[in-house]
């Protein structure tokens, strides 16, 4: 039997599983499981019926490229209409520097290996969006947490951190953070520190990765159109790389989003994209285009708003039931999910196994942390789960940890 | 205006866009072009009706996993069909061996990630695939070329290659090789070669990575199943990372690709892949699964062989009328792909410009080669174009072939 450790790259050596993949896997095992893991848009809201119709237009033979490998920066027509989608979100872009990507993890995986070298430093909010941790930890960046407060990312800190960081003989070149109803936490970077965090990386010379895959998805008892702008709107020096994506206002199984970035840097992630995977899928990118163009995208929107913050309203309410005053969250006014922490005494991640006995699943705190984090929080995902199996799973999550105090009391006595 | 290269990793440095996607992008800009270049399939051999009918049924909104994020191991269903076809291709497979790639590109990306240091070597046949080429080279690796016999590598060769890599220095964990068709030349490996190259890589304790797109496609004039059995169907001990695609069979612009990999490794291509596209697409995996299912895809390979087929004959037919004795080729026995010799004089890069202004476009041989290779060779492409097509293009490549030889003549006196 060979050992294969012997061919495995460093990079491979330092390959991690992500939590939240692991967790699909958990639920897709098992079909008894309410789920508040992965943060799945809800099928309810795909436009099936309009999806039907393109796909038929589409595969009626009469285009042979709909089916064909395509051009590595994307099919231009879906290019023309993601530039009238920056517009629309007040940014002011061109074809050379936009490029479809395979979904935005995608994106953050392209821009990690444009952008940083082994042991280079990267800028990230305290707790992150797991999947930007695996993307540049797959290219041996070490990443440096920035806590948060309300409004964002505390900027005395930042700055801080980036000083030792260069005290200690590192590169920093980027910055990565989530400015809308951020995943995990539900956050919303305030308009006026958006602005500060644009001129700090501009006074040290630091690169902004914005993710905005949640933008579209505002509450609009809460926040409005005015409250997400991006970050890229004022970015007039060229300081900003923008990712989103329609996996969350279309469907994820389309696997199509896109990056906004100087054309320069845009011109190399083509490069890195074609040895990636040559080209996004034609039809997904056809029928991406095809819902922008008929308006089907544009009906989605204030639909989905409403979904979700029912979702979000539903879950709140059970919690404030199952809990009483254990547990606390900040409000989130837009996105997927809710950042919810327990009784100081839970381990979320130990207490993972006694939540799938219990049928009920959610993502442990600490997979958000690059570094030493609260052990007592969860992310839970309040989009996919009908109203009915919120109610449930907050319920099967209360017992759960009625059962994990009651055991823990046992173990300290 | 900031200048980006300060910002470049060590990667982004070294990567170079593919002559193969230029010269896609040359043909997207231009309808007037007859393309010899990109490997494309042809579309008018694409089950149409078929894909209509199965998106109809898969789109009814009655499964709302079809638009959904899915498993980044792939789809289940899906992994039974991909293991029924490596039974019939003779290679007994698990499913913790199987992972469903975004293309076969991804895959070639995976394994260069998951197994390449900045510095190894990696092993390729001379000329080889480029697309490969760009994948090893985005992490850093070296290439080093091992020059081919009409029945695939020379193993004398081969094992100096490898010995002068050791006495350098240098570790060598990845052979990489076409068997079947290769693309750009056509070639097959013979049988007992591919079992002497096992039995060389156990020796050399060096991993084999077959990547084989084409092996459905053989020409029954000249070729049989027999021919194209797979190295990985001898592999007892582990050695052989096998890489094959529904690219070429089915359709491209579904991305959907496959690697048959010892569990282990495996294992580490599946959390590479998280962090590069989280999974490939849940609606063309369940696509192509019902291609599977439905008997379409075993309908359709009998199809493409004599269409490939005879549009390999209507090009060599057109170049002998065109070229008489001045233009020579090894005779494909499969695939997509004739290797031609140009009159020694032609330096085959030099004369893409003639040629796009004559309307035909082809691959300059030298993106194959890993070093210093002849200037003479262009990768023809017969696959995509229509008889009548192929026929003109010929021609306008022959009017080319003349009028730069006429030039250089013109220069020379």
């Amino acid at each position: 039997m060979i050992n294969y450790d012997q061919f495995l790259s460093r990079a491979a050596e330092h390959m991690k599983g992500s939590a939240i993949r692991r967790m699909g896997t958990v639920l897709a095992q098992s079909r008894d499981i309410i789920s508040f893991a992965p943060g799945y848009p809800s099928p309810e809201t795909f436009a099936w019926s309009e999806f039907t119709e393109i796909s038929k237009d589409l595969l009626a033979g009469t285009d042979g490229s709909v089916l064909q490998y395509g051009p590595t920066r994307g099919f231009k027509p879906l290019l023309d209409e993601i530039s009238a989608i920056m517009r629309a979100r007040g940014v002011q872009t061109s074809m050379d520097q936009l490029l479809v990507t395979t979904g935005s993890q995608q994106g953050l995986d392209l821009v990690a290996r444009v952008l940083l070298d082994p042991g280079d430093v990267v800028l990230v909010e305290l707790p992150t969006y797991t999947g930007a941790i695996t993307a540049f930890r797959n290219v041996q960046a070490s990443m440096v947490g920035v806590p948060q407060a309300e409004d964002g990312v505390d900027l005395d800190a930042l700055d801080e951190t980036y000083l030792r960081a260069v005290r200690d003989g590192r590169t920093v070149r980027v910055l990565y953070v989530v400015p809308n109803f951020q995943n995990p936490t539900g956050l919303l970077i305030g308009l006026e520190k958006r602005r500060r965090l644009l001129e700090w990386a501009d006074r040290r010379n630091v690169l902004i990765v914005e993710d905005d895959p949640y933008r579209e998805l505002y509450f609009e008892d809460s926040a409005t159109e005015a409250d997400v702008l991006p970050i890229k709107a004022a970015d007039d020096g060229g300081r900003v790389i923008y990712l989103s994506s329609f996996s969350k206002t279309l469907a994820p199984g389309y696997r199509v989003a896109w990056i906004d970035a100087p054309a320069p840097l845009a011109a190399k992630l083509e490069i890195a994209k074609q040895a990636e995977d040559l080209c996004t899928g034609a039809l997904d990118q056809r029928v991406v285009f095809e819902a922008c163009r008929r308006g089907v995208l544009a009906r989605q929107l204030p639909i989905l708003r409403r979904f979700y913050q029912q979702n979000r309203d539903v879950m709140i309410e059970a919690l404030r039931r199952e809990f009483g005053a254990d547990v606390s969250w900040p409000a989130p006014r837009g996105g997927f999910f809710l950042w919810a922490s327990l009784p100081d005494q839970i381990d979320s991640d130990a207490m993972i196994a006694r939540a799938v006995e219990n049928g009920v699943i959610y993502v442990a705190g600490e997979a958000f942390f690059v570094e030493e984090g609260p052990r007592n929080i969860v992310r839970l995902a309040f989009s996919a789960a009908s109203h009915e199996k919120i109610r449930e799973g907050v319920a099967r999550l209360a017992k759960t940890v009625r059962e994990e105090l009651a055991a823990i009391e046992t173990v300290a006595r």
